[in-house]
């Protein structure tokens, strides 16, 4: 028997010879090449004509036999019989049976998005300081979770997160946010797509009606895609989501997703009386409202609207919140806070759907919010955001004229500037892109009958030098149209 | 008018004045107790009939202006105009529109799991040695990657992962596993449970038949219900999954979940034959095959069998590996391998599904990968296992007679104990239970119509020196029944 092509170039560079043997041996017995019931040679034998050691020969047949490949008895070795067959190439010979493919849902899943470079660039939006973040006395709280960790800390966590972890942020939530919750009430989540996952899947039904913003925060719509839930658009107008009739009639809502400290893009806050009627009329309706509170801890104008969350007893809403804005992204640690009713269930049914961990870092950030580096960091990153934004005010207001209208201040991270009629977003975001710029186009958030033209501005990530700069570069983007249509 | 009721006692202890009249006001106007157009005092007049600062009394108003809660004009304040209904307590007239609820398929994550508790005893299955975690090598990593962190560590994590994890798990398992993969066919995940996840609803849709192993592990239930999937129960034996026609033809999957290097919990290997038709019948029926290779890196009898991942040239299969068990649960990072047909856009969609993080902890783990710390703990653990699982089996031997059938031994974590006929596993289970064991009966992870009665018993963080205390428990705990039954 012929087996010289056991060791014939090319010959992979980093692999021992032994392995290559026993590498294409399999190969060959697996494709049927070699087939069921053929001898091989006695290792001796083999290792003379491939001018090899034995043992290097006694280890692929040994390897081959344990793994059932080969048999080995008193007449020596010869290939199992095995359940193969030839491999069809496409092209060759018939096609393979069934492609190799992705669920439909996943299609959700796979909408076009920004390259993740595109986060480091000027006015990327949803990105804070980098540079800011108190890597000290974060550091430092790490030191002493993993000094102190044990089996809690290393194995999965607790139902609803870290027992010391949930008192900081019900504590945190009640003094800062006036939100009377407690430790119980709190459900720590590895952000906010996780937050919104879990309540597509725990709280809503195959085939039930999520509504989400529009415009509005693209993942959420991922989230109940993927959970297999049917996605209705409810306008935003100056007052947050504003649902018609019909959208109650026609579209019942078992989920119904909001932004409404800082609406996402447009940063516009839903209004009280807009607030009361929401929850009356989901209570009404067995809704629950998700109320996403993303970056409400920078807010600079006046008092926060009270949150929606504790507006009213037993209204039935969720409040997600995320240390992602506050602290970095990456991280990968937030919270739900849910209605009494409702939170040891939701807890336990989170545990089980998510298996969380990260013990030793909940216990790190709740020593720090104890600590109050948690709320010194706040109150330093809101006057520098604050900063920050009255100077990309003035600059926008420089280069565009003191009537651009501009929105979103109020809290958070972005500005958006609006464009008039005739300028398109997303050609001036492709533009900007061009130039370096990390803009987002209004348009890209937003779905059809409703329109929406403008940019969004981060300027969480963008030092105050580069400001000027970079609104020189926007309004070269801006322009270059009419340069274009000249 | 009387606002006595603002400051009458219980006044909250941790709440400063201006905040509890804010929040009594407040609840007032919402609850309806003050209907819209009631005219308030003059802050002026308030503050002097309740004897308190002026200044108290306009903080609580302006407050509530800015919300929207009272309305100031030249005449004073007033209630603004605000859709409230009187709140409506269960008990006391009409009962609350819907009840707050969770959806029907979070019945899937609400079955019964074992006290958290139980993962700290003896016998407890699943968990690793927490003691023998090299702190001070992991550490130093860690170390490291904070060091040189920057955004792209800080933000959420690349497509698939952080890069150079993607390279050294993908050199580890080339080397380790003999699994040729490629850097760009790894998904970093955040541990198994989140794998699944990601495998239910990328790979499979509402309605479609998910397989798993009975007796088999039941988190992947809990992930494949989750997901809308139709769990189908295939029975094991002692090859492994073992589909009957009727399985195939009735029950037609599109996702087989199996655990072929150790079958959890039986610790029962698959076969090659099985492995190597299960992929072509797999193929002909366009099935996923989930290949949960959660615990062979501790393999202990010969060579560990080839996974299905590799066998065969573009067969339908997903290798889920994760670093749970080789380092610790709360780390939360394990890794996918994909066909490259579909690695790209499986791990663009996974991006997009999880936004997942832990960049710090990811670059950390390729440092512990790259510098041989991972392979030299996995060596150590290996040797550490092996010797507990001889001296577990001898004392088991010991206590319960040398024909106790005992299987699981080649890999992992966990030995199963059969049981005769006559002797309930959830009985034993739970007396053991009352004598501080954590061991789980394998009826508890067995449906209906299979039957299995044995005991699993995780010897991962299981002290040598416990052992025999611990099997002295066990065997009172199976012969307490008895002396019942006497």
């Amino acid at each position: 028997m012929e087996l010289d092509w056991l060791l014939a170039p090319p010959l992979p560079e980093t692999m021992p010879r032994q392995r290559v043997i026993y590498h294409r041996l399999r190969e060959a017995i697996l494709s049927g090449r070699l087939v069921p019931g053929t001898r091989l040679p006695a290792s001796r034998d083999l290792a003379a004509s491939l001018k090899i050691a034995r043992n290097t020969v006694l280890f692929a047949y040994e390897q081959l036999v344990a793994e059932g490949c080969l048999l080995a008895d008193r007449q020596g070795t010869r290939v199992a019989p095995l359940p193969v067959r030839p491999v069809v190439r496409p092209g060759r010979g018939e096609a393979p049976v069934a492609p190799l493919q992705l669920s439909a849902r996943a299609a959700a899943a796979l909408q076009p998005e920004p390259a993740r470079e595109a986060a480091a660039l000027p006015f990327a939006p949803g990105v804070p300081d980098y540079g800011a973040f108190p890597f000290r006395s974060w550091r430092a709280c790490l030191e002493r979770a993993w000094r102190d960790a044990g089996w809690r800390q290393l194995g999965y966590a607790a139902h609803g997160g870290d027992p010391g972890l949930r008192e900081a942020v019900a504590g945190h939530l009640t003094t800062v946010r006036g939100l009377p919750v407690e430790a119980a009430q709190i459900v720590i989540t590895s952000g906010t797509q996780s937050a919104l996952d879990l309540c597509a899947r725990l709280l809503g039904d195959h085939g039930d009606t999520a509504w989400a913003e529009n415009p509005g925060y693209f993942a959420a719509r991922v989230a109940f895609g993927l959970a297999g839930l049917r996605v209705h658009d409810v306008p935003v107008d100056t007052e947050g989501m504003s649902p018609s009739e019909d959208d109650w009639r026609a579209h019942p809502p078992r989920l119904i997703m909001i932004t409404p400290s800082h609406q996402y893009p447009t940063g516009r806050v839903m209004s009280l009386p807009r607030r009361l009627a929401l929850i009356e009329r989901a209570r009404e309706s067995g809704a629950w409202i998700i109320e996403d509170d993303y970056d409400s801890e920078f807010r600079r104008a006046g008092p926060a609207p009270p949150a929606l969350f504790g507006l009213r007893p037993d209204a039935p809403v969720i409040y997600v919140g995320t240390f992602s804005k506050t602290l970095y992204p990456g991280l990968r640690l937030g919270y739900l806070v849910l209605p009494q009713a409702i939170a040891a269930d939701f807890a336990r049914a989170a545990a089980q759907a998510t298996r969380a961990g990260q013990g030793i870092e909940q216990r790190a950030l709740a020593d720090f919010i104890r600590r109050g580096y948690y709320t010194a960091h706040l109150r330093r990153m809101r006057t520098r955001y604050a900063a920050r934004q009255a100077a990309l005010r003035s600059a926008l207001r420089q280069a565009f004229g003191p009537c651009v209208e501009l929105s979103g201040g109020e809290a958070g991270l972005h500005l958006v500037i609006w464009l008039p009629q005739g300028i398109s977003d997303t050609e001036v975001a492709a533009r900007a892109a061009a130039l370096g710029l990390g803009v987002r186009a209004l348009g890209s958030y937003t779905r059809a009958p409703m329109t929406c033209n403008g940019l969004v501005l981060g300027y969480g990530n963008l030092e105050e030098g580069m400001i000027s700069e970079g609104v020189r570069r926007l309004a070269l983007a801006v322009h270059s149209r009419d340069n274009q249509a000249a």
